[in-house]
């Protein structure tokens, strides 16, 4: 079988996690690591050619990628990036800047289209699964409203953006933070009302904070607690602890989320349809879902298809590692 | 807006649904209801041409459909039906005999291909929405196995197939079947155990009977708890009621169910995906998501596509309202 050649730009938590899911797809292969520091990266891994991003044309020829992963950033890395990169290769990414994704779309499919390359953009769980979820929700219960919540269990999901937006903090040495679902929201949507929900209606923040020496806890507190769309409207907790705790205690990267939306069929019988998932390493959870896409995208474009694209445009069949027969026989 | 004109094709429960459901659809309209038997529809339904499946060439003239939903049953109206009105008209039907579906995919595909007509077959929610959410979590969870469950709420889900089989027992005069999910089961998948279970592992069947003048309950009781596939393989559990208690008791069409995977991300992280749905009405439900459906139909038969097509084959956006637009801006 010839496998499907994967080349992995960025080695963070999501291109390790992208590295580990290639060896769980037996038909697709790393076949490099692609970073803007290649000496790094060389220090704690090896096995691959270990390629400068700056000199494209070159890691292009030499590692002839059907796809390139794109394990960047949404705020620095991808806007530049992304359109850069699908210019002279097939491409998937987790863009989730939600608000900018129409904009980021157009980039991506002007310059794919140009060169006649497929880009599969914003994927992984939210958005990615949750995005489809929305819409088949909205399409199978007419009139429903899908509504998001992340953080469900009990210790609550952890936020990467809100812990690093925590640790910009003077006086904090480093800091974790836990966003939980408020569950009497979840039930009204459960219960059909469609409510209208500001954002601190729906969850609530949980900080794990450790101080610098000599660091006024009050006044970082005052700071986190009135720190604008991060936590100023939400209900939030702080707690002070110990590195040692912080590293014991809110160690790895779980995160989990609910899609639910509640409506009626024909002349008002109730429906509700709910999609869960829950991951003990969010990284590794957007890694899996970037993996399966690019799966799709080799696919896409091996049907002579070009420009963006997201999950809502690609039949769920092209994310499988299962022929037709297999599909129609074992998973209808 | 030209709207996405529906022959109905069958006045049964599922029918009636599609009717109700296409109201909910502001871009589709229904322009007649097809049946066997014409006179007995148009005893209780009027506001559109009622006319009969055996002058195919008539409606189809007169109507003009977009496409035709098929309402009929799985045993003994598609298998013929499917097939000759695929070969002229864009279809969509429920088909659900799930051992048979690679079968019926050929004879609908031959059809539909010879012809130049689009048939989406075997949608509904089982198959159908539960196919495509065993088809991503064994993407997305590679290794994990999607098992699905039934009837988890307190009242279990009504089975019409079951019921009709107690209904054709020597001394029932009639009754309702629940299915009723075995939580044991669901926690052991839960657990990423990728369990094997026989059939009754993860069900029991609850019976309401309502017996025959002079019909001996004992007698009753052994033909139900000794029938092959329905009840055999199960726990059972029978309760004999008066016909008021059934009418008053087991009104309705309720069902619900779970698909449920585990697994690990990376070197062995816990990962799991749940999707749930309940509906009050079950055949409504099934009518909702055809009427989705339809709209797939209309537009891959507009894209030149032609040949059977499944859930599996079609983007999610085809099913929405939406345009692009709203789907990025929106839904992403």
């Amino acid at each position: 079988m010839t496998k499907i050649r994967v080349a992995v730009v960025g080695y963070g938590n999501v291109g390790r996690g992208v590295l580990a899911a290639l060896k769980n797809n037996p038909d697709m292969e790393a076949v490099g690591v692609i970073s803007r520091n290649p000496e790094r990266v060389r220090k704690t891994f090896s096995g691959l050619p270990v390629m400068a991003l700056a000199d494209t044309d070159a890691w292009l020829e030499a590692l002839r990628p059907d796809v390139a992963i794109l394990c960047g950033g949404s705020k620095d890395d991808l806007p530049q990036q992304g359109p850069a990169l699908c210019a002279k290769v097939n491409t998937v990414d987790s863009f989730d800047n939600h608000s900018r994704i129409p904009e980021y779309f157009k980039a991506m499919d002007a310059a794919a289209s140009a060169s006649g390359h497929v880009a599969v953009i914003s994927t992984g769980w939210d958005p990615g699964i949750f995005s489809m979820e929305r819409v088949v929700a909205n399409a199978f219960i007419p009139g429903s409203r899908a509504y998001g919540f992340y953080g469900l269990g009990e210790a609550g999901g952890l936020s990467m953006g809100h812990s690093d937006a925590l640790r910009t903090i003077p006086g904090v040495k480093d800091a974790r933070q836990y966003t939980h679902a408020v569950s009497s929201a979840i039930e009204k949507v459960r219960a059909g009302e469609n409510p209208e929900f500001s954002a601190g209606d729906m969850h609530t923040r949980e900080c794990f904070v450790v101080l610098e020496d000599g660091a006024d806890p009050e006044a970082v507190a005052q700071t986190i607690r009135t720190m604008p769309g991060y936590f100023a409207p939400y209900q939030t907790e702080i707690h002070f602890v110990t590195q040692e705790f912080l590293n014991e205690k809110c160690a790895g990267f779980p995160h989990d989320g609910l899609v639910v939306a509640a409506g009626v069929t024909g002349k008002g019988n109730p429906a509700r349809i709910e999609y869960r998932c829950q991951w003990a390493s969010n990284p590794e959870a957007t890694a899996n879902v970037l993996v399966a896409h690019a799966r799709a995208v080799y696919r896409l474009a091996g049907e002579g298809k070009a420009g963006a694209f997201t999950i809502l445009d690609i039949p769920p069949a092209y994310f499988s590692c299962h022929d037709r027969d297999t599909l129609l026989s074992s998973f209808m």
